[in-house]
């Protein structure tokens, strides 16, 4: 469809009034999925966070791995085994683990984010004590895989104000050095909290919470915190949603004023999220 | 013509490099003429200028008086003469203009920049000192029509920094704090110049400079310092362009990086402007 | 009287105490009345507000209307009619009171403040959202005469944190941007609230509340507001003493440490209000 | 002579342009002579530095040692010789001046400032490295009487930003730690040109240069640098003159826009300087 | 003992995790006793607080006045008579007070503190008003000798924030200016919970507090507030000892969160109490 | 050898004109070598770093790869081959490089880093367009082999400003977004100079620039940048050393003011350097 440069300016217009209200915010965004790897999708996300930044948001990326960890290992012939469903991390997988995360996700968004004319700054949650984790598993079950003890937004507002986006790897450090892995969603609802964001997007590979698996038009677009228990006696919070639904309602208890599970196979899902009423995905508040 | 959300957000992330250029840039607007009457064309212009402010910019409106000197005149009985072109100011016209610059223009634009989102704050040259003024014509043949002597732009740089958008009404105030009515172009100029302004935009009703008035696709987009005695000598610079070219050199003497004469007939010019590489109307540099 | 250099430097010493007392401390006048009108009187109104700022203090002014509606109304032959003792205001009339408040006399104000050395900046309530109104009668028996309903104090803190005196136009807004008349006392007490100031003057033109209106040495120096029921059952605070009162009263409620109804007749009388332990006219307390 | 309160406050609002000429300019005060002796002219030397405070100038106080330090040498049997009419300062001396000087003269003076409302803090050259010294003369025929080798204005500049008022005793040290006295006019001149004072003003017993030294019609009201050697010449600067005038000398080549010796006897000498046309004593021009 | 470079390396490593916990702390230090008299003990002090300083620390430093303030009182042979074990002061006395404390002790200190590379400020409690005294009898019985009634610690902030080290003498100044001579631990203590010192030192000449006062094995070398009573009766603390426990009690309960008597015989005792877990003297804690 | 407290305190005092010198300054610090792998080495190497940091230095640290990128290629059989002694880069090779420098070697030196004590942050050259990149062999024989051809410092003064301490790994980008992998020594001579550094240390496995390289006593503890040319052909300057001199030399003509060839292999070789005067290795002056 070609558009006259007046009917371009009429969009621009009409989004005045969400970036109004977004003016100043801080955003977590967790990215992850599919939008991680269709490059098509993954060049819009960076369009979509650096806007966000230019419109005067304050943007904060947490990603996840991908499927990347997984070949590395592979190639490295690193055998792994799972406990109750989710992989033992020992010190070499760990090493894997870090050098995808840091040394190339990371690096990658951060490119990504700074060729579409944002400003970014890759951290993980090893820098400036940005996290401080333990095992999630106390007996060692699970080896180095972590969860989130304490959060030092310290050097997170330090970049953001001066501009800048803080994308972050999901690794966090004890405090005798060691590194642990720790879940992309996690951290981005830890985060959330710690920096007092007003919203926290969640890029999922689903159309958000459904009624009814197979029907996309069964979407519940407004979650309660006191509906949730129903929703699972019921099943309709059930698999992969459990741990979302659950970040979105430690982000919710923690402060967090609006958090989001969205589509990230749709184009431009984040900016749909900000910048219409419609809403993509399901909400979840107080 | 239905645009889908992800087509408009599309247009949203096309707008980036542009924004991202001018992004913290001072803008000056000289707001007048048919989008200073045309009640939707005013609409688009204060959506304008609000966005541009959301998006980094910062915009500093001047305005002129419009119509409605003349008919607060007429009613009121006061009766004028004009002396080569310019009509002489005596105190009883001068409180008129007054009143209607800075009662009535000047606060209908700030409202109308406050109701699209915006926080714009109303000024006159004699608000802090900003415009010193004094006669055009120190014979007094004129009256109380005033030429800048002196801008001292503290009062802009405090509310810009604040992120306000200062809007100036064209009256300055010489020692003895007598007011006077400057032109409204000549304003925009030297606040330009005084701001250290990266881009001043003149908003009139005609589509730029042609080379042939009755051609709109004659329309000179470039116009050099260099070639403008040629193009008076030849008549393409006359009438009412010669002191809008006039405004537009000074301003570019002084510093300012580009400065558009811009058709305010055409909704949504300024963005247009700035956010398409089409440009419109004319642009003079050095 | 002549004196000599030495007596005027003793003076200037033995308001040491009183300008220690009020350094750094926010004041806001109530400009109106007579000492608006008279000529003398206004510039030594310009001259204590000027001098207040340059020994410390933050001036923040609100100025009422005059006379000058009136005149303009009747030039331009608007009727008006009057409800309750109140004046409907509909469009028309609206109009003139914008254009002889924020046109006129606010500027008239801030030349006047400039001429005496000051660095004055005029704001209506419409600007930055300054004030929110609504209408005062909520049935529009009184068109748009308006209360406030908010005040966002943010330019004000702006300007006066660079040493500017702001000078307010009673005019407010509501949220679609329609314009209303507001009461300047009302707004000067809003105002004073909003600031946090230390002290709100209100220049009238009687010595103060009295006894007996016909003896000034009956005049009630200090007013609790305990005593005001009293006050107001015996008939001692009667008619235009009314809403002043309440207006100090709204402002020593909302935490105003000091409020002043003051004699603007007498010449510097918010000097010697400020500068003497003597007093003039009546002080309302908690 | 009763003044009215009305006739005061005219007299403060005549004050008006000068304090606005001087708002936030740097004046350094010698203080010395009578002015420290007798107890009135003391009361209001204090009271017109407390009272340049507060009316926005940033007075910097250097004072000399007045006779106590010769009684104290005296009471303590230590004797002294001179040389070249300047007396040679050995250790004995020096501890002797250095508590006058530092332990009782500067602290009275501290006292006086705040007990008149003012916020004055102490210095001496050796704190924060304020003044480096070296001897005077090399040879050591003078003991410690030292000469001013550096200035480092960083306490100063750090205290006046907090609108306290330092108060400087003319001590110096040199990078061994060895004090030294050091006249306090050099001082006074020298720190002058280090805070890039606006104005230095010597407090002295004399009403200015005169012409004819039994005359007081006689005094030169403005010294220009170039006239200075043909005064000399002629002996109109003569004896306790000229070293007076080598400061304003210094100071004025050193960028000091104005500096005045003035009749430290004449009660409120130094608001009569600042704050009359009239001028009292003798200034020194480039 | 000769050390090899790497040897000295390694020792300035482990003062890391001190210098860490102590980053940006305020420490008030009391120097007085024997560390203010031997040449080589005083050297040390200086370098210990220059060095506090260097490492992040904000040292403050109150001292007291050593035996020069009686030398110089029988020099110039003012008798003092003693009530209950303390001088009486008068007049004459407060003068050689002040003199000595600050004019010569506190110049010392500053000086011995820049020689070693410090930036010291010298202050008495008469500077900015830091220490308001009254009498410590009321009755007059002890003439000027005063206790602290009020600290005001804004030239204090002011230095440290600008890394000066500021050198309080003990002095301090009724509302009329009268000045005091007010106990140094008393100060110290005093200052320190104002500023909300993290540490307190008093220098004193002893070990610390000794169960057996002839076995130095026998020290306490931590004391607990309600263990105090307990010791006082058992004569455990006593004599000179009551007034410094005192002191570390009354700061301890306003907050200050470690107290320390130490040994100021010792070399760098400073040091070792701040970078040694040994610890040194006796530390008073909640 | 066993050392009292004392002896330990004397020591630290003793660095204190060092300390003093360097207060303030910028110091980048080139990781690499044995310094890198050995591990008691690397554990100095932290505190180092971080004792420079809490004694007010700010030091910026730039690591190479060490061993690791050749065994990981190794255990991915990715083949490399060489031109004229460099590593050819291809798109697989630049992965390995990014996932060592980035994700393991830079985490590890953070890690390391904040285990002493320290607040580090790990940077890259993406990282907000710190390092702009170009290939170093413009016809692509060396493939992603880069040099640096931009340093945007605004990263490392937002973060060294907050009292960070940022590391860096030698990675560029250029315009579109691709890596490249730098010389970790070129790396750090343009960040210093882009950073106005007062210093850099590059720390290398010689004992610095040996005339005899088989004799360390033959150490050039100075070199000259005119000497270079003569040292260069009479082969005292030779292989490895060439480029590091070069980096030494580029550094000093961009403004740096020393910069030293320092052996990694001494323990505690950066303080050694930093805190002697005996000095270790070779520095390069104008």
């Amino acid at each position: 469809m070609v558009l006259s440069a007046l009917e371009k300016a009429e969009i621009l217009v009409e989004a005045l009034p969400y970036i109004k209200e977004f003016y100043g915010k801080k955003v977590v965004v967790k990215y992850g999925g599919a939008a991680m790897i269709d490059e098509e999708l993954k060049a819009r996300v960076m369009q979509d966070i650096v806007l966000m930044r230019y419109v005067g948001m304050n943007p904060i990326v947490v990603h996840g791995g991908g499927p990347e960890i997984n070949q590395l290992l592979k190639r490295l012939e690193i055998e792994t085994h799972f406990v109750n469903g989710m992989r033992y991390t020992d010190q070499a997988t760990m090493e894997v683990v870090e050098m995808i995360l840091g040394g190339k996700v990371n690096q990658q968004i951060v490119s990504g984010l700074n060729a579409s004319g944002g400003h970014a700054v890759g951290l993980s949650g090893k820098d400036a004590g940005l996290i401080t984790a333990r095992p999630m598993n106390p007996d060692g079950h699970l080896g180095f895989v972590g969860e989130v003890e304490k959060i030092d937004p310290g050097v997170i507002d330090t970049l953001i104000e001066q501009e800048y986006i803080p994308v972050i790897a999901p690794l966090g450090m004890d405090e005798k050095g060691q590194a642990y892995n720790i879940n992309a969603d996690l951290v981005a609802a830890a985060v959330a909290v710690a920096v007092k964001a007003d919203k926290l997007v969640l890029l999922t590979d689903v159309p958000g919470l459904l009624r009814d698996v197979h029907d996309e038009a069964s979407r519940i677009s407004q979650l309660k915190l006191d509906d949730i228990p129903r929703y699972v006696d019921e099943g309709v919070i059930a698999g992969g949603m459990i741990p979302k639904i659950r970040c979105c309602e430690q982000a919710v208890r923690g402060g967090v004023g609006r958090t989001h599970i969205v589509d990230g196979r749709v184009p431009h899902s984040i900016l749909l999220e900000v910048f219409t009423r419609a809403g993509v995905g399901t909400m979840v508040v107080p």
